[in-house]
């Protein structure tokens, strides 16, 4: 795409090879959908896969190219309106429940405006631009990952909406048995530190670094399974109001629901919808695609509570980052594997655990002059934070500071439950 | 496809040809379409046209081959439920709104579908089996011809919903000019017979045919033209209730409603979104893409009434049945052609026309027993009947007594005006 | 209330009293309720018994009192706004959805506009003004009839909505055993004159009167009865969507209708909310409070349909104006009296009768000039016609010719059945 | 009421001087009110002042009498389900929405049912039964009281609603002139005790009393008054989206909001509605009516923020709880008054002070069994914290550790905005 000589400064050779990696990777994901699948939406909260394909593109287009590439010319100008998710700054958007009406351009030319921004971060990455240039494209990537993991969830979503139960992936991941015991995990309360400090990116909303102070309290090693809440269900606990929160509650009745995201009764046992099809609720692995609401109730039922996002960090902070992510390819939640007795297990990976704690700003907290700025800290109003990562998470994405948030109805993530209790 | 000796019965040759045609004209519709314009539904009264190349499908092989043919095996036994439109008697069907989530089966699927299905008919149709199959067989084609009409009116919806204002053709088709002064046909009234009497395919709602009386009245030579339109909007015809029954004001209101469908207000002036994208709006033309509401405010305001669909039928009934019909290729209304003195222009093709009869059994009217009596009966309430075809209309599909129907706020169709008025 | 001297004129000394007796009539509907019963809207399409006091009021002081005398000084100015019900043309309105937010005026304050207002129509009155005024007068009174209607069947809704059930009258009124046979009474078909002709009042919509073309066919001697009614429930008829148009069933299944308005499943029997509480529903009754979608899936299941609204003023030309009025107190319909063989019984009075006829203008039908022009013209689209008046229908109020409209789901009229049927 | 003799417990004595003078001072808020005033429910949110008469009488009959009175008679017995808010665990309830539906019981039989229960109260109570009674009957005093705080704004809400703009108070009580000058209150962080202790009442969401640390901040030491806030305005305030999360920009494009609840624009200057009627706007007045989502965007507006509900806690624990209370009689938010050099003014009273904080349970918090454990927990989602009472709070009620809560868009309590600011 270029005859000029080739940088030789090995970190914009690193972050080339990052970039091209993330970006196939996406493309990867979308490999086994038809274009069709691509195009529809099945919810306002979904968005197709190929508008995803298209904004983590407009992404670059927009923050790295139009400003730092003298000359740019943008693939197509409307698509400036068209993938801008909700940046107001940068100007219109097209409505989001409108997102599946877009039936051009087609799968065929958002893979072209692909190639073209790829083509054009590659020579500017070859020049080996400076910091600030970096950290944008940084941000792009961070962000695409965000995506791959919502074209894991939105297409199964949209899957599940269609009677044929259609396959995304044909070999059944499960194979492995559980052996576990779940225990607690004790810690004495106390001043610790929370949110990123130096080295490494991180999103805004996991500063500025400070201190919070935890109660004395325990956290179980396991998440819940399905077996566990199989249990919770035998109870009634889709039945007893006594178990929910008020709007919990409520939106149990407004819709009917008796059992979590994708379950369904068959003959009198609970099948689950999966991207291998259905197939029988297996109880050794983690429960997922339940509401914050359903986690606040099993844990009432259970006797327990959801942690707080500081004492979930706090368990975190000495753990290594490994799990089940969406590279090692299940796409799905996995019985647990053996661990060491009082050691957290799958506390990565797997499923995003719903913590107790409001999405809120940091102390200190300031959004970053600008579009960019958007980012994260609008959001943080009547939502829940998650920790952890899932299956459908690139490996590398999360950390301990990691704060995903969803609103406490929201089910179509891979979110599941881990319990704690007062010491 | 088969080996068997062809049938020399004349009557099956010829109904083998026009099964043969109808089924390619549908093909010749979706052509120009993607594969994710044919899954997309942009409302929940329109369908994707993948849905109807599979229901006009399905029509004939639950109607036709699986009571017919021994042994007879469905391509998809789910397709059964997935592609049933409203025949409650036939089964479950898929909820109409959720036309847009199958992304399954994909366009080629159904594409094999229809060759399955037709092979199989061309089998059958070949035996030259009776009466009774080869009217069935024919409503299963006069069945696909509206669901023709639907395809090119539900794209052009799905389209105008894209800000890239994509082309369905390219060639713009105007050229003709017009040449016409309107008059007015009068009528002294009397008892006349109403209905489709014998000879030729009609369908159920177009019989028993009876007697109606009709008081003294005059129809318009022509349809309303844009430009006549035009000065409905510039007398602030969508903003004075008195013109407006008071559910049609009520929908101006509620809509925002201040042209005809497709018409958008650029830098001061009216232009239209076609099928070969944005247009000006052209004076000449046959007003489209109105409401019953918006038919009988103009009528108001222009000191009219809209036609009853007997009036219109009287007129009808000594005509040509000739005029800008989908194989023309247009897929717009055109300018009126030369007409002679005191007859009527386009009564057939270029814009269905709105009567002011509510949509109502015929005395004596009966649905045939069993699911193919569920066609047209049991949407005979807040409906109102339009006749005439238009430019999406196959020619051959419309005559004198065809009644096609809409809710009084339905604007997705090729729907215009003929004025009426008392002698 | 004046010392004017009296006019001398009969006839107008006719009107007043007349005056007087309709607006006593309404008050002493609104007699048995309380301030709180007067004041709150239990659903859109009802009105507070206050706002149809005062709405009553207004017609006389906006289109009588402020046009024909000079000086007049409204009670309160703000009320030509507050109780305009849907006259566009004499200005704003208050949103009918909030009548019931309207705690001020209170119902005593309502009470002196009604004083203030009959003391200047007295006043007025007994001058005896000439036939413009006259008809106005008479024009207000019919429209203070028909909300007397409106104010038993507002008030019923809103007591069925109280778990306490409380009662408008006390003694039940059924007494009467019905000795009843049904029979068919048939007309040979042929040219009828429909339509109020010269002498008395009627509403514009009743006219121009005109000639319509009748095919043979028979109507029933009786209305449907409660017991008839319930043997179609029995038989399944709220769950088989064949007996219903396409919109009636899409009601049935978004409501859970599965009775007529008003019905409860008590212990495995039917129970019915009247204005005396809650009582067995009586099988010698007509049935009342069902839809247009239920009237005509009774017929359909009876194989027989709703008679036009010309075969009912056929049948009705020639018969006595008597029946189960509101005057005669029972507020209730009354079983089947005694009636000559082959003679309608009920016809009037009882139940309004739902007619397979949209609502729509006689040939040449033209609104009156201005804000009266409103009255009825604009409502002609989605409506049906009933006729015959009910137990809540002031006696003197219909006619044979007179044209009662409701959309088809309407129920909380007292509206039933007579079944008709092709020769 | 009784010729017994007095019990001579003084501790009984004052509850029952207590019990005595909370329930007449329901009574005397409710005096102004017709019966239609007291009958009409305005939003779902807001309840009729009939009900909240009812329901905290039917409280005390719940809670008190029925269990801890042999042979107690209720008055009626269906008011134990028309007169529950929200206890699951007593049983059925009457749909919140449907409130204003309640034309029976009156106004008149509500009155003898508190004449009833506060009988068998004063009887109950002057036993001078044991201590676990005494905190039930203080519990629903408080409870009373806080439904005294909801009688005033849901009448305040269901005036405004009324074109007539009708008026709760005659005089208008706002005669002081503010002297003031905002500044900042320091404070270094670290970690302080918040949350209930020993001695007198609290709410159960008051506790545990625990630790908490907190950041170096300072607060305002007066709320914003309307001349500020009508800066914001002025600066477009309602305009820009990048003052606002996201949830709240949404809910201003959707509701159009441009001011705080129950201003109005009326000739290019703002008036707004009170009890007394529409007034001018008054600059140096708190700012009243305005939801989280506007306390937020305010304070970014201003370079600040909220503070959260620790950092308010921490400096109301020194202050003396007195201020413009409902007992005051103004019901309206009063100018500052004097106050000394960097003490807080008007921390209590006045208006509700938005926090930064969603409500959450403190740690180690557990509800109480039963139906008395549903008070306040199960609310505990998507609503932020509300601080130190308002004017229509009932002197008394409130303390430095009371949590209001209420969800991010309400605005029809009297809620402020106290700023804050990182160090």
């Amino acid at each position: 795409m270029t005859a000029l000589p080739r940088a030789h400064d090995p970190a914009s050779a690193t972050l080339l090879d990052r970039y091209a990696a993330v970006r196939r990777q996406t493309l990867a994901l979308a490999a086994p959908l038809s274009p069709e699948d691509c195009v529809v939406q099945s919810m306002p909260d979904a968005s197709p896969a190929k508008w995803h394909l298209a904004h983590t593109t407009w992404f670059f287009e927009t923050f790295v190219l139009a400003p730092h590439v003298a000359g740019y010319t943008p693939f197509r100008e409307p698509y400036r309106v068209l993938f801008n998710s909700y940046y107001v700054a940068v100007g219109d958007r097209h409505p989001r429940p409108e997102r599946g009406l877009l039936t051009r351009p087609t799968l065929r030319e958002v893979q072209a405006y692909r190639q073209y921004v790829d083509g054009a971060m590659q020579a500017l990455l070859e020049t080996g631009r400076g910091t600030a240039l970096r950290d944008t494209v940084e941000l792009g990537l961070q962000h695409e990952q965000q995506h791959q993991e919502l074209v894991v969830t939105d297409v199964k979503h949209l899957l599940s909406r269609n009677p044929l139960a259609p396959v995304y992936r044909a070999r059944w991941p499960l194979l492995a048995v559980a052996s576990r015991a779940t225990g607690w995990i004790a810690h004495p309360g106390g001043i610790v530190d929370i949110g990123h400090g130096s080295g490494g990116f991180a999103f805004d909303n996991e500063g500025p670094r400070h201190r919070a102070l935890l109660a004395p309290h325990a956290i179980a090693t396991h998440p819940v399974t399905n077996g566990e809440y199989r249990a919770f269900i035998a109870d009634g606990g889709y039945r007893r109001p006594d178990l929910w929160c008020s709007l919990g509650w409520d939106t149990v009745v407004a819709h009917g629901w008796e059992a979590p995201l994708y379950w369904r009764r068959r003959d009198g046992d609970w099948r689950t919808f999966t991207l291998y099809g259905e197939v029988d609720v297996d109880d050794d692995t983690p429960v997922a695609h339940v509401s914050w609401f359903e986690a606040d109730a099993y844990a009432r039922w259970a006797g327990a509570r959801l942690p707080t996002e500081f004492e979930w960090e706090a368990l975190a902070a000495g753990q290594r980052v490994d799990g089940n992510f969406a590279d090692g390819g299940a796409l799905h939640p996995l019985p647990a594997p053996a661990a060491a007795p009082g050691a957290p297990a799958q506390l990565f990976g797997d499923v995003w655990e719903w913590t107790a704690s409001a999405y809120a700003p940091y102390p200190g907290f300031r959004t970053a002059p600008g579009a960019i700025g958007e980012y994260n800290g609008k959001f943080m109003c009547n939502q829940y934070v998650l920790r952890g990562g899932s299956c459908a998470t690139p490996r590398g994405h999360v950390r301990a500071t990691y704060r995903n948030f969803f609103p406490p109805e929201a089910r179509w993530q891979f979110s599941g439950i881990r319990l704690a209790s007062d010491a």
